[in-house]
Order: structure tokens, then sequence, then C-alpha cells
């Protein structure tokens, strides 16, 4: 079983990464769509509003009108691009996200600790939070019935409302609960960078225990989410992680060969 | 088993619709969503173009960008909204489009014949067509396990390409593929009308017989769909249909005690 996570940052070669991975039958798809949802939300005149928390952390500020437009462009948009396209290959793909079947089921956080203009302040109506629990019976039940399930964010809080949660631990969760030997985690960047600037400065291999030190040295931004997720996956007994890009062809092959960050 | 049809018109309570439907347990629900589609597409500068065939059939014209617009509404805001709520009434619903799984396959058609200012013309690239099959193996799989499915267009064409596909009808097969005893069609009117300005001329009952006349004889714009979709379940073996109204409480219960136009 594998579990791979794409997107959703520009440049992502949709085409070329569905032709791959629909070579290798057994798997779990987990998706993102934040370069579409900033391109929506801006055209609509809401531009996207990202904060940073007081532990450095960046994430998307999710009021219930960003909540709308998130959902029409992962579970719709996108969802239903990557589903079609995989149906087209003769996958039998199921679209899902994180509400259906109570899928990804979480905490929603109280309110965000973040820092603004220097200043800490505390932020409220954010509709984000963690996911702890996975719905790996609703998963079997497609697996077993020859389904391949394509998975995207929100998840659900216990209180049944929708959640926008990190697209990468999603992954890392479903792979845990899968058992999956091996998550591969594809985006628009080669993988961990020394330096961001330098795609020579790619970090080929890093053991378990050298990610947190890794996410604390070089990671920035998104790729701190990336390593957050590649270390939760190891820790719940996924063997192999690869950070991968996903911007030319064959690019889950490529990760399976090594290209990219591995992680074991 | 139930099968409800809601929408996707102007002034429809949804809440209202859910806290009803959900005191039901077993049942199926298909949504709309053309009036969220249609404020988006005006939003974003492009007005929807509905054509009028030669038959008289009205229908919304959908190139590829309308379809990505088209599923941004109906599976990603109109199903997550729907599957939101009912899992805070403790349904576990599962929302599906015809793509997902190949639930709802079927042909698209290969020209519109239209009329347009007085004149025949033929409209190429639209993708809209017509189910021909119900998976109706996978709507079983999830009853069985305990969720709940609330189905929304696309539908699948059989070469694996999205086709925006009438909602009704859509309900209509599952309901016959299903052996439904009961389809429940509901709208932002109170069933059909003999004068559709005047609520008064409500038409209580029809017969089976009766449905071919009254389609011809009153029904304008998107009733007529609702009469061929009653006509086509009635045909597959459904014993009762209700066309009512969703716009104040308890939608579902009024519809089962013969509120709107029943046809049986």
């Amino acid at each position: 079983m594998l579990v791979v996570k794409v997107g959703g940052s520009k440049g992502i070669d949709y085409d070329a990464f569905v032709d791959d991975l629909a070579s290798y039958k057994d798997f779990v798809l987990i998706h993102g769509g934040s370069h579409e949802l900033n391109e929506l939300s801006t055209r609509l005149g809401r531009p996207p509003r990202f904060v940073t928390s007081i532990s450095g952390q960046t994430s998307r500020y999710t009021d219930l009108e960003t909540l709308e437009l998130f959902n029409m462009i992962y579970a719709g948009k996108m969802n239903k691009m990557l589903v079609e396209k995989f149906q087209q290959k003769g996958i039998n793909a199921v679209g899902l996200s994180g509400l259906d079947g109570r899928l990804a089921e979480g905490r929603q956080k109280e309110a965000l600790k973040i820092v603004e203009d220097g200043k800490k302040k505390i932020l409220r109506g954010d509709h984000s939070g963690t996911i702890e629990r996975i719905n790996v019976q609703l998963l079997h039940l497609l697996l077993e019935n020859g389904y391949t399930p394509v998975l995207t964010p929100p998840a659900i809080s216990f209180e049944g409302t929708a959640i926008n949660i990190d697209g990468d631990r999603f992954a890392a969760q479903v792979a845990v609960a899968l058992g999956a030997e091996t998550l591969i985690i594809l985006s628009n960047v080669p993988g961990l960078l020394r330096d961001i600037e330098d795609p020579a400065s790619l970090v080929q291999k890093i053991s378990r225990d050298e990610v947190e030190l890794s996410m604390n040295q070089f990671a920035k931004g998104r790729m701190k989410k990336k390593l957050m997720g590649a270390g939760e996956a190891l820790a719940g007994g996924v063997r192999r992680v690869v950070l991968g890009s996903a911007t030319g062809p064959s690019p889950v092959t490529r990760a399976l060969q090594g290209e990219g960050t591995v992680i074991e």
C-alpha cells in the first residue's frame, strides 16, 4: 500500500502525476489546493490571509467564508478534477473529504496565538485544527471493493463542523492508519533544501532522528509541515517517507527511486 | 427506503430541510445547486447561458469552464455544506458526485440542437448528457455499513469525462435502482401549478397516465424535468412521487403527508 500526497502549490503537472500514479493500482491519494484557493479568493475580492503562530508556523486564517471557498476548491474543483483523470485511466476513484463518513476527525483550535507586526495577538474565528482519528474502516471498505480513495481536507471536528487541517499531516495519518510501507509527499520543490534558493542544496537523506533538527535548521514555511508529517508517519510505523517534486514526468516513480529527500 | 431530491433554486431553507430529513434515517439524498452556480458564475464575470432545445427543453450550456465552476458549487460548496449539516444531526453522511466510483454513468450528447432568436442552430462543446446506469452496488455498500449517500451531479460519461445531468432525473434513477417506495422532489415551488403565477392553482394529484399530458399542458422550464423524472420513477417501479416545497419547516414530512403534487 502506497500513500501519496500531492499539491497544491503552483506548477504541479497533474496530468503527468495521474499518468504515473495510475500505474501503481494499490494506493490512496491525498491532495491539496492552496494555490487555486488563493487565486479564487483573490478573484472574489477576498485575498487569502496567512498568519504566523508564536511557534513560527504559518497557516491560512480560515473563517467561515474562507471555509466555503476552501470546500469549493478542494472538495469541488481539485478533487473532482483528479477523480475524473483517474477514471479516464481505469482507476475507480472515489473522492472524499474528511467530513464524509467522518473520515478525518479532530479537534478545532480554540484560538490562534499569532505574531503580527511584531506583536503577540489572539485571533478568533479560525476554523482549523488537528486530526486525531482516521476512519480506517471506511478506507478499507472502499479499497476492498475495488475503489481508490482520493482524499482532501477539510476534516471534521468532534462537534461535526468542518475544520481546515494540514494536508501533509493528513497524509501521514492515513499512511499510519493503513500501515503503509511508504509515504510520498510531492510538491513544487525537489525536496528539503539547505538553501531554499538553491536546488543543488537538496538534502538527499535524513534519518528519523534528524527530522526535528532539520525542521529547525533548514525548513521554511510549508516544508516545516511536510517534515512534521514525515516525522509523524515514521513514528507511526511507516518505513520510508520521500519528499519529491511533481513538476515533471513520472514524479511517483522518481520519488520511489529515491529522487528527493528520503527519510527513513 | 426514501429517496429525496432537494434544490437548487433560490429560497430553499436547508436548515429546516436537514432537520426534518435527518429524522427519517433510511434515505438517500440528491441535491442541486443551480442558484448558487448562477451567482458564482456572474460574480466571476461569466453569467450562465441557458439554451432551449428544439423540443422546448431549457438547459444550462456547460462548456469546460462552466463544468469547473459546476464542480466547485455542486460537489464542493453545496455537497459539503449538506454533509456537514447531516453530520451535526448524527447522520453519517458521505457526499459523492456521479463521477465517484462511476456512480452515475451515461452518454454525452453529441451536439445540442437549439433554437436561438427564432433560428435553429447546432451548438457544440456542451458537456451534458443522460444517465444510463446507476452503480447501485456502491450505494448498497455505503447503506449497509451505516453511511448515508448525499449525491450530486455531474455524472460520468462512458469515456470517463464529467457530464452535467439533470438532478431530478438523477434522483428518479437512484429511486428506481434502489427499489424505493417513494421519491420526493423538493424545490422552491409548492408543486405543479396550472398557472405558474398562482399558488392556489396547485395540481394536488395526477395519475401515472396523466404525467405526459400535464408536462405538455402546464409544466414550464424546470417543472418539465421534474415531471419527466416522476414519470421515469413510476415507470421503473417507484410507487409514489411527490413534488413539494422546501421553503418552509418540515418539508419532507409535509410531502410525505401529501402536501404538494402527488403522482401515483
